[in-house]
C-alpha cells in the first residue's frame, strides 16, 4: 500500500473522531440480518464474532462509533496496510453493503447464537448407514487419493492421485476450511467454516457423503483419534463459535461430547468468552488431542480415552495461536501465535510449553509445516509468513543436535519485498521444499512457486505459472476477474509429485498442476470444469501417517 | 406451610398471570443498585446470579412478568414451601424492599462483572509479610484450635480447644462459608460469600489475618493443596461469581492462575456461564483438587502439580452439586446433587464416576458428611436431608464389604415430621454421631441436639438446650428475635469433646456449648460477648486431617 492512502486513511480517521456527535443510527431488522451474515462471513473470522479483536483490531461500537461512518467507508472499500482486505473496491461487497457495515459496526452486535447438543442433533444424517457402506475398498488408489476443497462453491473434489481423474464431487459445508483422513485413512473428514462436519466414504467406488451435522456457527478445525487403540473411533471439530470442542462418533458422526474453551488469557487472565479453537492435530502416541485456543493463547491436551471424562491439560503458550503441525519425531507440537510473531512448540510427552520462539518475520502462517531432515541441522521444521518474505527453520532435535534445538538454524528469503506466502510443503522422498505466495498483491510474485533446496535451504528455483492457467474469468457484468496465483502444496503418497492448485474465482474452473518432484517438470494439468476455486489439497496417505 | 397459603400462592399465582399487559417497570439506578445488591447478598446463591435457576427456581424477567408485582411480593414476604424464605415476613427485607425486589425481578438483570487477575491483585493485601510471621508457634495448643465462624459480623473467633479461651477475632469477609486449614494446620484459611479470601496465622500469640484478597464476587469454597510434595504451597478459592478457580499462593495469597469453570451441562451438554464451584476438597495421595461444577454436574479433579499447566479431569456426576467429603479411605468423593436428590461418588484413583446414589430423602445437604467404621456395614459415609428427616448411610468399601458399597445400607429418621437438618458430624473416638436441625420451623425439634449410635445407626437421644441460652435478643425497634437453636457440630483433636453453638442474631452473643462426646454430658459454656452468630466450626487438627 502507499504511502498517500496510508495518510489518507488516518486523515479520514481524524475526521471521523470529530464527527461522533452524528445522529444514532438505527438499522432494520433486514438490515441487521444482512449485515450479520456479512460481518459472519467476511469479518468475524478475524475480528470476532463478539468483535473483541483476535489478528485484526477491536470492532466494538464505542470505538467504531469514535472513526464514524465516513471513515469505516474508506476502510471497508480499501483495506488497510495492516492485512484487513479491499472489500468494495474487489467487488466481494457492494457500495450499498459497505455502506451498511460502516453503521451495523457503530451498533451494538447481535448475540451469536449457543449450541447445544439437541441443537446438533437436529441437523446430523447419517446418509449412509455404517451397515450399508462397502465392506471392502471398491477402488484400487484409495490410498493415493486427494480431497481437493472447491472452496467457493462448498464442496470436496475427490482426485484419484494415480490415473488424476476426478472420481467424485461432493458438497460439503461453506467455504471448507480443511479435511483430515482418520487414523485408517478411509474417511475423509471436512469441516466448513459455516461448522458444518461431513465424512467421505473413499473406499466407494464414487465417494459419497456418509454423514453430516452442523456442529457449530463458525469452525475451522476437524481431526480423528489416531492412538492405536482407537483407531477410527472418534472425531472432533474445534469451534469458533459457539467456542468449543465436539466429539463425535468417528462412524456415524453422532455427537456426544461439547466441552467449552471460553476461558482465561495464559498472560493476564482475563475473561474470554470468545476462545476459539483454530487447530487441532491428533497424537499418534497418545489418545490425546492437541488443541489451539487462540484468544487464550492456550495449547489444550485433551485426553479421549474416557470420553465422558476428558482429561485436559491446559499448557500456557502464547496468545492468538492460530495453526500447526508435528515435528519430525510427532512429540513436539510447533504452533504459530501469529499476531505475537512467535513460534510455541509443545511437548505433548510432558505436556508442557518448551519455548516461545520469535519468529522473526511478520505474521508466520505454517499450515502445519514442514519438516526436513538436514545433514547438518538435524530434524528442523519451518513456516512462511503471510506479511514478510521470511521462510524460517527450527531445529528440533534437543537429543542429538541440542544446540540447535528450538533455534531458528536458517532464515530464507524468497525474492522481492513483502510476504504473502501461506504455505510451505515437503515429504521424505522430494528433495525440495515448495513454498506459495498467493496473497501477495505483485502480480509476477503472486503467480510463481518458490523451489526451497533441502540442503541448503535456500530458494534455488523460481516456477512461474504459464499465463494460460492463470485466465480471467468473465463476471456478468462484463468485467474480467483475474485468477490468483497458485496456492497450497500436496504430495502423492510416494512424494514423487507435488500438487498444487490455481486460486481462480467462482465464475470458472481452474485447473491443478502436477509437478515431478525431483526434476520440476510440469507432468500433468488436471483440467475439469468441476474445478471451481481449487485451493486445499489432502493426500490420503500422507494426511494419515501426519507427512508434511 | 399451611395448605391454605399454598392455595393462597397459587391463587394469587393465577391473578399476576392475566396482569401481564402492566405498564413497563422502570427503576431509577439507586433503586437498581439497591435491589442489585439485595439480590446479591439473599438470592443469587439459590437462583444464580444471572437468576437461571438451581436450587431455587429460573427467576428470569420474561417468567416474573408473567406472574407480576402483587404475586412476587406476597411470595418474597411470605416464602413458600419449596424451602423460599420469608423474607419480608422474617424482618430481613423491609416492605419498601420487598416491593422494590418484586419489580427488580420483572426487569433485565444487569451483566455481573469480571474479575482479572489485575482486578484481584487490587484487592491483594499481605499484611505481615513471611519474615515478620514467627518462626515457631507461640501458643501451646494451636494445633487444638478451633476457627469459628461469626457469620453475621463478618469474624473468624479463634477459640483454644483446650483452655476454651477465645484468643483472637479477627475480621473476614462477608457471611464467611467456610475455614479450611493447610495441610500442616498453621494457616487458617477463610473464605467469604462475598469472596474475599484471608488467612491467619495460628503460630501467632494473637492469631491474625497475615494476607487477604477478593478473589470473586461470590464464593463458598477454599481448600488447600494437601499432597506431601505441595505442602502447605497453594491456597484455591471456588467462585460461584465469576465462574471459576483461583489458585493462590499459601503463604501470601497472590493469585496465580485463574480457570473458568463455565461448560456444557453433563448430561444435555447445554452452554451455562453460570457454572458455579460448590465445593472444593483436597485429596491427601495425590496434587489434586475435586472441585464440584454445580450447575454442569461436573466434578472436577485439577492437577495442580504444574501450576501454569492445570490438567482437569472433567468428571461426569449429576447436576447442581453442592457439598461433600471424603469416604474413611479418602479414595472416594461422597458428594451431594442437591436438586436431584442425588449422593454422587467418584472414585479419585480412577478418575471417574463410581455412582449416583437415589438419596432417598428431600434435599440432601452433607456438609462434608460423616465415615463410621461399622462392625456389620463396615466403612460407611452418611449424610442428612434439609427437606425430609432421613439421615442415610452409605457403604463406601467395595474391597472387603462389597454387598454393601454404594448402597444405602441404613435410613434413620430424626423424630418427628419435616426435614431441617444442616449437618452431621463425627470422630473415630466418639461413639456417637451428632445432627443439628437448625432450619426446622418447629420450636422444639429445633432446638435440640440428635444423638446417633455408631451401632445401631439410630437416634438413641436427644439433648434439649436449655432455654437460658436461646435468650431472645432485643432489637432497636423494641421487638424481640429468637435465637435460632444449635448449628453444626466439630470436635475437639482427641474427639473427647463435640461443640454446637447457637446460631443467634446479630443484636446477641450466643455461646458455644461444649459436650462431653461419651457421657453427653454439657461440659462447658463458652459465653463470650463477642460470639456474635457463631455457625461453623473447625478444629485445626480435625480440619487438616478430614476427620469427620
Amino acid at each position: 500500500m502507499k504511502l498517500s492512502k496510508v495518510l489518507s486513511i488516518a486523515a479520514i480517521a481524524c475526521l471521523g473522531l470529530v464527527s461522533t456527535a452524528a445522529a444514532e443510527i438505527k438499522l432494520s431488522k433486514a438490515q441487521m440480518d444482512e449485515a450479520t451474515e456479512v460481518y459472519f462471513d467476511r469479518c468475524a473470522g478475524c475480528h470476532g464474532m463478539l468483535r473483541k479483536g483476535a489478528l485484526g483490531p477491536n470492532l466494538e461500537p464505542e470505538k467504531m462509533k469514535g472513526m464514524g461512518t465516513d471513515t469505516l467507508k474508506y476502510i471497508i472499500h480499501e483495506g488497510t496496510p495492516g492485512g484487513m482486505p479491499e472489500w468494495g473496491k474487489s467487488g466481494e461487497l457492494s457500495a450499498a453493503q459497505t455502506d451498511l457495515m460502516a453503521k451495523y459496526l457503530q451498533v451494538e452486535a447481535p448475540q451469536p447464537p449457543e449450541k447445544s447438543l439437541a441443537d446438533m442433533k437436529k441437523s446430523h444424517k447419517v446418509l449412509i448407514p455404517v451397515k450399508d457402506r462397502p465392506k471392502a475398498p471398491e477402488a484400487k488408489n484409495w490410498k493415493d487419493y486427494f480431497a481437493v476443497i472447491l472452496r467457493d462453491v462448498g464442496q470436496i473434489a475427490i482426485v484419484d492421485g494415480v490415473t488424476k481423474d476426478v472420481v467424485s464431487v461432493v458438497p460439503s459445508g461453506f467455504a471448507t476450511h480443511i479435511t483430515r483422513t482418520g487414523a485408517s485413512g478411509r474417511y475423509m473428514y471436512v469441516i466448513g467454516r459455516d461448522g458444518k462436519a461431513s465424512m467421505i466414504d473413499l473406499w466407494m467406488k464414487v465417494p459419497k457423503n456418509v454423514a453430516e451435522i452442523r456442529t457449530c456457527n463458525d469452525a475451522r478445525a476437524i481431526d480423528t483419534s489416531k492412538h492405536k487403540d482407537y483407531l477410527d473411533k472418534y472425531a472432533v471439530v474445534g469451534c469458533y463459535w459457539p467456542p468449543s470442542i465436539v466429539t463425535l462418533d468417528a462412524d456415524t458422526l453422532d455427537p456426544l461430547k461439547i466441552v467449552s474453551t471460553a476461558s482465561y488469557t495464559y498472560d493476564e487472565n482475563v475473561y474470554t468468552r470468545e476462545a476459539r479453537v483454530a487447530a487441532i492435530i491428533a497424537s499418534h502416541d497418545k489418545p490425546e488431542w492437541v488443541i489451539n485456543i487462540k484468544e487464550t493463547g492456550q495449547v489444550w491436551l485433551y485426553d479421549y480415552s474416557n470420553i465422558k471424562n476428558p482429561k485436559i491439560t491446559m499448557v500456557e503458550a502464547e496468545r492468538f495461536l492460530h495453526d500447526g503441525g508435528w515435528d519430525l519425531s510427532k512429540r513436539y507440537f510447533m504452533t504459530a501465535a501469529n499476531a505475537r510473531n512467535v513460534i510455541s512448540v509443545i511437548d505433548t510427552k510432558e505436556g508442557k510449553l518448551v519455548a516461545n520462539i520469535p519468529s522473526e518475520g511478520n505474521k508466520p502462517h505454517p499450515g502445519r509445516g514442514v519438516n526436513v531432515d538436514h545433514p547438518k541441522y538435524g530434524p528442523i521444521w519451518g513456516s512462511g509468513h503471510i506479511g514478510s518474505n521470511d521462510i524460517i527453520f527450527i531445529g528440533t532435535d534437543p537429543v542429538n543436535h541440542p544446540k540447535n534445538a528450538w533455534k531458528i538454524v536458517k532464515k530464507t528469503k524468497l525474492p522481492g519485498d513483502g510476504g504473502g506466502n501461506l504455505f510451505v510443503k515437503g515429504h521424505p522422498n522430494s528433495p525440495y521444499i515448495f513454498a506459495d505466495r498467493p496473497v501477495h498483491p505483485d502480480r509476477k510474485l503472486q503467480t510463481q512457486i518458490y523451489v526451497i533446496d533441502k540442503n541448503t535451504l535456500e530458494v534455488v528455483k523460481t516456477l512461474p505459472i504459464d499465463e494460460k492457467y492463470l485466465k480471467p474469468a468473465k463476471a456478468p457484468n462484463g468485467k474480467e476477474v483475474q485468477a490468483r496465483g497458485p496456492v497450497h502444496f500436496e504430495f502423492n503418497a510416494d512424494g514423487s509429485e507435488v500438487w498444487t492448485s490455481i486460486w481462480g474465482n467462482k465464475l470458472a474452473a481452474s485447473p491443478i498442476l502436477v509437478y515431478d518432484s525431483k526434476t520440476l517438470k510440469l507432468k500433468k494439468v488436471i483440467d475439469d470444469k468441476r474445478l471451481i476455486t481449487p485451493t486445499g489439497k489432502f493426500n490420503v496417505t500422507n494426511t494419515m501417517n501426519d507427512t508434511y
